[in-house]
This record gives structure tokens, C-alpha cells and sequence, in this order.
């Protein structure tokens, strides 16, 4: 199917589809706070509607324990391969709100960017794929490959209930290739494909001093205070060379070699352009290792958030009673996030003064994912990134997990082909995120190019067994 | 004068006095809260009409850059001495509310307990100070001894418009001596007189990280975090004996004689009892002290609060901006708070990782206070709590801070008698603070007796100069 007509089509369309967005923008799908889990089953009954809309089938919204999943098919043609698209329509909360300058869930354009909660992770990087299935279906009435799509409502909290979902769905989901736009490309005319993704675990550390708050006057000096006992444990997290302390962290750390250390060189990020796209003035980490490296074949361990006692305005003298740290562990092939959840208890027992009591937390173990390079799906999508952006795109490893990835390869045996839409400075996460609308519309152009050319280049391709196993040699 | 009279007016009038504590409860009149500033102000103007209705005179509530100070007097006989009654009608936080089994600023009488914010600290220890004067007042139309009272709404932070306001105004506030009731007895058949107060400093410490949120996937591992930071600096204020690692910390802290030593092992609380009242299992401290020492005679460093990042209901993997710890220090003498703030600041500055900023700021400096147990003022009190509740006091040093000792003394020339009608369960600073109801009705018939006896005893006898030299003497 020649994509000229859909080309034409979405470049006509280029206004609607921004305003189609910032309605998906709007609403508040926050996954991790539970007052918000009435806004998340609105935004998927909108995305649903909006997919019945454009012309896909089976559009169904599916109800987990936790949010639903939005799914949707088109499979009108037998001997071509099945492609499947998967997002997530969850996004992180707004706070803190004081540092946007447009509220997070009313989305503004501003030059040429849209501004919002979501506009880049995830809900306008999906969005690209579905407006270029829209401009076939308006077109041709029918797509060039058979695609059948999986967008999630926990991503941003561990992905929790789609992984045991795709595993008990296998037949229904089966397709050649998937594809995922969830992360960043170098810089708006240098377009990425990730093929590594750190894996990762989240965990809390309480600490329980006194039964009741105390008076510092009258007891300072005297018993352990729980948020200086918490501080020091987490001072004995990291060494002075920023290395994690944990017996047994590194053993199964994977050691790439001289080659592939030597392409990321070539290819990845400098130190400079890492530390301007975080504006800091100065790196810091693991010694021996390029800040690209630290933060994608090095393993990390990075503090959330921690509170305990009184931290309103105002003073209070006390000792306070708890202390509570957040934290996510950032983890590498061939880390296993359990045993590391194991090693990280141990050791925070192991250092746990005997004045006060830890309590250890973890979940959303996600485990590191490698995709071959050379794999058709990769391959082709490299071909649509020089259509669309007009130029081939460099191969990158991620810092951040998207969980999915793995269950793709575990349960349904095809690779992922990460096809990154956002941009360094899009402030995923962070107050202020955006989207660069030029590279919204880049990218849906890029996707209908996609889908014309993957219907040649898939079918019969998915060897994920073999790429696999060839990763694992490149890097003996 | 002869005390009978007041005492069976006294007697009589308990469940009226209880009552009229409640109402004084009531008052959330928290001074660290800019918000309170209304409550603390109608609490004042409270205090102020009732003083007026038992008869004092000069009611006046004198406005201050901060909260009013309510001042009332009685100088009624030309040829007999002055005491100045001392107290504070401001409170700390409810805050956490969660842990109240009744709301703090509703009192409720449970068993022989009063409980509610405030009920020893110190508006239940102020009142005691109160019903005596009215005692007399009602029954004799007069006092056995002039009288002041400076009942201030800003001792929880730090006495910031007092201080000055005492300097300014000798000659207004001449007495020979001030009684303070805002420390805590033994136990409820064992009273004390505290001869000692350790001083104080709040400080803040905050760390500056990267300039907005960063996602912990894509920055984890190459940018310093503000909260790991934060606790490392943290952790590197103790060793790991319990000592403050402040270089010059200890420069000043006095060594006391091992006569001293052994009278306070004699008379005060021993790590048991401490262990139990803190309802902790286990001591912690600088090692070579018992806890008592360790929470009157060595200086002490306590985390008051902590907060950073992201610390409530789910997950958000950033790197945060900043973090920010709330502290305070205990000092004893001859430490200066403002040296101490010096020390502090600079040895934050030498130890902070040069990827982060930090800012440290300090408030509410107070000198260490010390008072001779030999003083006729305080000897005289030793009578009346004999008579009062049947036993002499011990005499015990105090691990918290009373700003306006020092400034009695300074400014004033004059001894303050620490006359503690608290008890050591009372949970001041706490959630469930209460006061002892039997507490309460001894202490109103200690002070009626002390009024009396002072009355003898008093004139003349201010020789601060003398017996702080020989105070000096004893430890050297």
C-alpha cells in the first residue's frame, strides 16, 4: 500500500490532530495516586472512543485489578504480518505544581511546543501511531499490516497488572514485531532507537525510633533519632567514588566489550550534552565510566523522595518517631531485580543501628532488556525515521525501564523496536513537560512510513531466540 | 499573711479551676504556625481578662513585632519584696493529629488526667501561678508579696520579642526574684527544682540540586542526588560514638567536678528511668555519660524533621531538586550559640559535595542557664513544696531551654527559681500531652505557700553577681 494518500492526508490534518491531543491531555490519568482512579478509567473510555472513531476494530476497554487496558485491532488482511503497538495513557502526577507555568492538565501550545502532563510521556508519543493508522483508515479504509494495539494505564507504577495479562493472552496478542514510542531521540533532526533498557526496583526504607514524639530538650542526646539513624544508613548506601556499597551488587553487573563500549562512544551522548539536557554544571558517579555509560550499562541507586518528623513551616523540637526514604534501584544485564531486592534488605539490616527498627519495601521489579540491532522490525524502522525525519537514526541504550519490553520477548517471543519520538529537553517527569510539535508531526509521518514498510520486511522475521543469543556473544 | 484562707478557698474551687483551665486549653495558640497568629492574639486578650478578674491590676496586653505579651501586676505593700511570675500562653503544633486519641485543642479530663496542647507546656504550669494569686486576692483583697506577672505567646520559638522587650524595660519589671513553672518534677510524690537549662540554636540545612526534577532512568548514576547528599552530610555530624564531629564543638563545654558528678548521680534520674520515660528500650549517646549527663551537662544535636523529593501516597522516579533537614542544637555551658552557628556553617560548607549548593541558616539562639541551689529564693521553694506536696524537692538540672533565664539574670540582676509542676510522663512537645489533675491542685497550694514564705525570706537577698561566682567555684 503506498502511503502517499495517508502522507497527504495527516499533513492536512496537522491542527486537528493537536487539538485531539490536548483533549487526551486533559484528563488528570495520574496511576499513582489513588484519589485519581476515577480520571483514569474516563481517559481510557475517551481513548477507546477515539480509536472506535478512527476506524479500528475490536476496540475494547478491558478491566484489570488495577486500570484498564485499551486494546484495538485491525486485521483485515491474511498473508501480511501483525504488528503491535503498545503505550500507556497513565501519566506521573503534577507536583510540584508551584514550578509549572501552565497548570499540567491544561494543555497550552506555546511556540512550538505543547505544554502538559503527558504531552510527551507517553500520551503524545502514541498518539503518533494512532494518527497514522487514522490517515490509512480515512484513506485506504484498510492499514498495509495487520496491527493490533495495547495501550496500558500503569506504566508509571510498575506495569503491574498488563505483564501477567500479555502472559495469559498470548494467542490473542501474537504478532511479528512490536513496537513501543516511549523514549527520547538525541536532538530534533538526530532520531534514536533505543535497543537497551535499564531494568529497575523501587523500594522504601522506614526507620521506627520512639513509640511517641520527644522533646529534644529532654531527650537529645540521649536516644537514637530515627531520621539521623535513616540518613546514615543512606550515607552508607554509595562509597566516595559513587559506587553502591551493597555486598554483591556489581557480581552480576554484565562487562560489555571494548567494541561496544567504543560504538556507544561514537554514537551515544558526550558528558556536555548529558549535563546540559539535566542543566547541571557538574556529573557525578561511578568512576571509569562516560555519564552515557553510568546511565545505561552502570546499575544506579537513586533517592525519591524521604520525610520523617516536622518539615512544615515553623520549628518544633522534637525527636521524631519515623523516618521514611523512597528509592529506585536502576538495574543492568544480568542483575535480577529479586536478588537484588534480597542483597539491598540484607545490607540495610545488616546496618541497622540496634536503637531503632528498618522496615524494607520493595516493588515493580522490572528486569534490563537488550533488542538486537539487526533485527528486520529494527532495521526498518530505521528506514522509515530517514522518510520521516530525513535521516537514519542512531542506536541508543536507555537509562529508564519500560517493563513491557520483556514480557514482549518472554511471553510472545518477538523483539520490541523502541522508536523514541521525544527529546532530550522534553522534561519527562518533571514540571513544564513538552512536546515539540514539529517532531509530532515528523513522527506521524515516520509511522505511516513505518507500517508500509514493515508489511514487506516482517513477515517470518521473529527470531528473537537467535538476536538474543548473538547480543549476548557481541558483548563476550 | 497567713495562707489558710486562700487554701480552703483553693480547695474549694478545683473543679471551677479545671473548668477554667479547659477554656484557656481551647486556644489553639501555636506560635509557630503564622496562620495561629489570630488564635494566639484572642488567647491573649483570654488570659488578660481573667487576670483582671481575679483582681490584678495593670492588665495590660502589650503588642509586639510578634505575639502580645500579657502583663498584670500587684504591688499593693511598700515595705515587702517582688517576685516575678514567669510564663508562656503559646503552644507547639497539634501536629501529627493522626496520633491524638482526643483532639489537642479540645481538653478532656480522663481519669485524673487533663488532656489537650498545652496542658503542662505551660499553660496548666502557668495556672497553678494563677489560682494561688486569685486564692488571695478573693480572700484577702491582697497579696503577702508584690507581684509581676509576664505571661509571653512566643516562648516555642524562641522568645524573639521578650528578650529585648525585658532589656528595654529595667526598671518596669524590678524584682528581686523570678519563679518559672515549665519544667518537670521527678515523679508525681518527688518534686524538683531544675538549677540548670541547657541552651539552644534551630537550624536549617538545605541542599540545592539540579535546577528542576530529573528522571531517575535517564539521569540515575551521572547526577548528584540533593537527598543523598543531604543524608551524607547528615551523617557525617556524629561519629560513631554518639559525639558531635563539629570541628570545636567541645572547645567550651564545661567539666564538671566529680562532686558534681556524683550529686547528680545522687539525686537525678537514672538511665532506667529516662529509658522509660522516653518508652525507649535502648540509650544512645556520647559515650562516658549517663544519660542523664548526657542530656543536661553534654550538648546534644538533634534532626528535628527532613523532607525532599517526592514522600507521599505512590511512586515518582525523579532525582529532586532539594532536599532540607530542620535541627537543633542542646548547649551547655560556656558554649556560645552564636559561635556554635559558626562552627556549624562552616563545617557544612567544608564537608558539602561540590556538585550540590547548600544553605544553612540558624534562629533563636539561647544562652545555657544556670541557677545557685543555694539562692533564699530557691531554699524558700524548697519549703514550699514540702508544704505543698509533702516532700522537699530535688534539685535537678534540665536538658531543655527557657530563653528568659538568661535574660532575667542580664538584664534583671535577679535568680529564677525553675519550680516544676510537670510531671515526667506528661508528654509535653507530644501527641496526648496532659497534666496530672492531683499535680495540679498540689502545685496551687505550693504556690500559695510560696507567696507566703518568700514574702520573709526575699527582700534584699538578689546577689545574683555572688552566687553565680561561687556556682563557677563548685565546678571548677
Amino acid at each position: 500500500m503506498n502511503p502517499s494518500r495517508a502522507l497527504t492526508f495527516a499533513r492536512a490534518r496537522r491542527s486537528k490532530f493537536v487539538s485531539e491531543l490536548k483533549e487526551f491531555l486533559r484528563f488528570p490519568s495520574v496511576s499513582s495516586q489513588p484519589e485519581r482512579a476515577g480520571d483514569v478509567r474516563k481517559c481510557a473510555s475517551w481513548l477507546a472512543q477515539h480509536l472506535q472513531g478512527i476506524g479500528l476494530e475490536r476496540v475494547r476497554v478491558i478491566p484489570t485489578r488495577g486500570n484498564p487496558i485499551v486494546y484495538a485491532s485491525w486485521e483485515g488482511t491474511k498473508n501480511r504480518p501483525t504488528l503491535l503497538i503498545y503505550g500507556h495513557y497513565d501519566v506521573l502526577p503534577g507536583e510540584p505544581l508551584a514550578q509549572w507555568n501552565t497548570p499540567p492538565f491544561s494543555p497550552t501550545v506555546k511556540g512550538q511546543d505543547l505544554h502538559g502532563r503527558g504531552a510527551s510521556d507517553d500520551k503524545g508519543q502514541l498518539f503518533c501511531h494512532v494518527k497514522a493508522l487514522e490517515s490509512y483508515l480515512r484513506t485506504a479504509r484498510a492499514l498495509p499490516i495487520n496491527v493490533k494495539c495495547i495501550f496500558e494505564g500503569e506504566e508509571e507504577v510498575g506495569s503491574t497488572h498488563l505483564l501477567p495479562f500479555i502472559a495469559q493472552n498470548k494467542n490473542a496478542l501474537r504478532a511479528d514485531a512490536a513496537v513501543i514510542s516511549d523514549t527520547k531521540r538525541l536532538a530534533p533532526e538526530r532520531p534514536a532507537i533505543s535497543y537497551a533498557q535499564r531494568g529497575g526496583l523501587r523500594a522504601e526504607i522506614e526507620v521506627r525510633g520512639p513509640r511517641q514524639e520527644l522533646h529534644s530538650g529532654t531527650f537529645g542526646g540521649a536516644v537514637l533519632n530515627p531520621v539521623q539513624a535513616l540518613c546514615e544508613i543512606i550515607a552508607r548506601l554509595h562509597d566516595e567514588q559513587g559506587r553502591v556499597t551493597i555486598p554483591g551488587f556489581y557480581d552480576d553487573v554484565r562487562e560489555w566489550s571494548e567494541k561496544e563500549r567504543a560504538y556507544m562512544a561514537r554514537t551515544g551522548p558526550s558528558d556536555e550534552k548529558i549535563l546540559q539536557d539535566a542543566k547541571v554544571e557538574q556529573g557525578w558517579g561511578e568512576a571509569g565510566y562516560t555519564l552515557y555509560e553510568r546511565t545505561t550499562i552502570r546499575p544506579a541507586l537513586t533517592l525519591n523522595g524521604i520525610a520523617g518528623g516536622h518539615y512544615g513551616p515553623g520549628v518544633k523540637g522534637v525527636i521524631p518517631t519515623r523516618a521514611v526514604a523512597k528509592l529506585s534501584f536502576r538495574l543492568v544485564p544480568d542483575q535480577d531485580p529479586e536478588r537484588i531486592g534480597n542483597l539491598f534488605r540484607e545490607h540495610v539490616a545488616r546496618i541497622t543501628p540496634s536503637a531503632v527498627e528498618t522496615l524494607v519495601r520493595t516493588l515493580s521489579p522490572v528486569q534490563p532488556a537488550l533488542v538486537d540491532r539487526n533485527h528486520p522490525a529494527v532495521r526498518t524502522a530505521g528506514l522509515a525515521y530517514k522518510k520521516g525525519f530525513g535521516a537514519f537514526p542512531v542506536f541508543l541504550r536507555s537509562g529508564g525501564s519500560i517493563p513491557v519490553v520483556n514480557a514482549f520477548k518472554e511471553s510472545l517471543g518477538i523483539p520490541t523496536v523502541l522508536m523514541g519520538f521525544g527529546l532530550p529537553d522534553d522534561r519527562i517527569h518533571a514540571p513544564n513537560e513538552k512536546f515539540h510539535l514539529p517532531n509530532f508531526y515528523r513522527a506521524i509521518d515516520t509511522s505511516i512510513w513505518y507500517l508500509a514498510a514493515a508489511a514487506r520486511t516482517l513477515h517470518g522475521s521473529s527470531r528473537v531466540g537467535r538476536a538474543e543469543q548473538l547480543e549476548r556473544e557481541r558483548s563476550a
